[in-house]
């Protein structure tokens, strides 16, 4: 499996410049992020896209799809813990998760972590992603396969959500990629439609959002239409360094207790529990904070603190929703 | 003053290549950010260092010293507002301010918006910055050089802190480069120990201090060497997407009201004040609200959240600091 054919070598030589990797800029121009290759480990053209995983300099190893670096083994941590923890220390009692994407086993690693949880599904749409996280990162990344718990299921997420009998989730934990390539449908009100009737009431969502410093109108786009579905939207973000411009965002959504979007009279926020997203629920237990190199309710509560750029933005954004009839 | 001798020429080769400026790497090695360039405007070597300023094709005017990137048009504001804006909303009452460095302007903006102060003093090393930034960027970073309440110094600050007559400042910040090259001296004991000497008792520094993912070892030793000095230490940090990592923190420093480090008996942390400064004392006024892109009384707090990683290593470091006797 590793890089052989003359396809995949052509590929390499346009990624890989002077033994360095430079990331794709499609999505972010005028700006572009270098790592030092010390070997390339695996690269691969999937069903669904580029797979590149190399052994770095400074930064152990990196996986890296369509040209973009998902995780490298130094920061990824910080991605990881942050989409995993705030939304399940945001839940009092969360039992059953689904976690969408996360091929990687990162998400999968932190959900483990969680004594409450005895059911935990996953949904990913590349079968590869996973098999060279656990070929090359089952000491770091890929170290929860073997969970009990787990279901893991490969297939398209948009379909499988709205697949009778997967419903009643606590958690769901959207772990993609950015909104261009196989990614795209996860980031549109139907998905977010779907992914609302498959969680329980009171139930959290936590979504990959993109990052404020790049993508604040299509964050504002989404987090309006999230508005008009869940009873609390909140966005959050971490630092990533290798992540473009150094952060990446969360769309944290709300199920009310009682309530369902079409039952809801006014707007999103006369709902919000008296406990909001923004605060940790429970605390670690000693053994599970010990585990953590991020995460801690300190920068839970951080984590939604925007800067006033993005917070006028957010704002005028929710001021447009509509109350519900 | 723009550049042209073929020295010049040869560093600028080495600098931008195929249309892209790059970083360098020496303080930070394995990654590297790169802009695009549209134009360069100024290149020259100062008495003190590489002088570079370009157009950029998406983060407007890029100002470089030394092959590092000190300030965008297009995200500078996450990095000037927190740096002045922490410490002066910490302190009921700044009258008297100090600004060491930040010749491109962009700290004296912040400063300037405050009412209660009458008197800044403003001490750059290198002239050529100031003139660079006057020339480019009078609407952007340098827009308060006017200002009937500065006095501007052009001198080495290690020098200008230790010379009578300079003492009583409310808040000193000190808005240096890396320590490497012309500010290595300010990130050295016996600078922060002037600066002691230089604040009124209540008095509050903020000094740039490196970023926590790359420098943890650099500023957990200005740290310890901080909490032998000052009667409150804390690090807090800021999000900025073309610093290195995308990230950059800030050593906040309290002189207490009734004490000195000689009279102090006990850690650092037994004379911490009922309010910390950890939390905005003042909220800035609608104006200066309106007027501010980046900071807000809540990202003030988030800014103090440390991840578990740099939490813990702070921890220790505090933790080892001998009672003073």
């Amino acid at each position: 499996m590793a890089a052989g054919a003359s396809d995949d070598r052509q590929e390499l030589l346009h990624l890989i410049k002077d033994g360095w990797f430079e990331e794709t800029q499609s999505f972010w121009t005028g700006q572009r992020f270098s790592l030092q290759v010390e070997k390339v480990l695996f690269h691969a053209r999937s069903a669904y896209q580029d797979v590149l995983l190399f052994q770095s300099t400074s930064y152990g190893k990196v996986l890296v799809l369509d040209g973009v670096i998902q995780a490298t083994e130094r920061d990824e941590m910080a991605y990881q813990e942050m989409i995993s923890h705030l939304p399940l220390f945001a839940h009092l009692n969360p039992r059953k998760v689904l976690i969408i994407g996360g091929g990687d086993g990162g998400v999968l690693r932190e959900v483990a972590k969680h004594p409450s949880i005895d059911t935990i599904h996953m949904c990913e749409i590349d079968e590869m992603v996973i098999d060279v996280s656990k070929e090359f990162m089952s000491d770091t990344l890929a170290t929860s396969y073997e969970d009990p718990r787990l279901t893991l299921v490969v297939d398209d997420a948009a379909k499988f959500v709205t697949q009778d009998g997967h419903g009643t989730y606590d958690c769901i934990i959207v772990d993609s990629s950015d909104p261009v390539g196989p990614a795209e449908a996860l980031f549109e009100a139907a998905f977010f439609q779907s992914l609302h009737k498959a969680l329980n009431p009171g139930g959290i969502i936590c979504t990959q959002a993109e990052c404020q410093w790049l993508h604040l109108d299509f964050i504002s786009k989404v987090y309006r239409a999230c508005c008009d579905i869940f009873t609390e939207v909140e966005y959050a973000y971490t630092a990533i360094p290798t992540y473009p411009s150094g952060q990446i965002g969360f769309m944290l959504l709300y199920k009310g207790p009682e309530t369902s979007a079409a039952e809801d009279d006014g707007e999103c926020d006369d709902l919000r529990p008296l406990t909001s997203l923004r605060v940790a629920a429970r605390l670690p237990s000693a053994e599970v904070q010990a585990s953590l190199k991020f995460y801690n309710p300190a920068l839970h509560t951080a984590a939604f603190a925007l800067p006033e750029f993005a917070r006028r933005k957010l704002d005028e954004a929710r001021a447009k929703v509509k109350p519900r009839s």
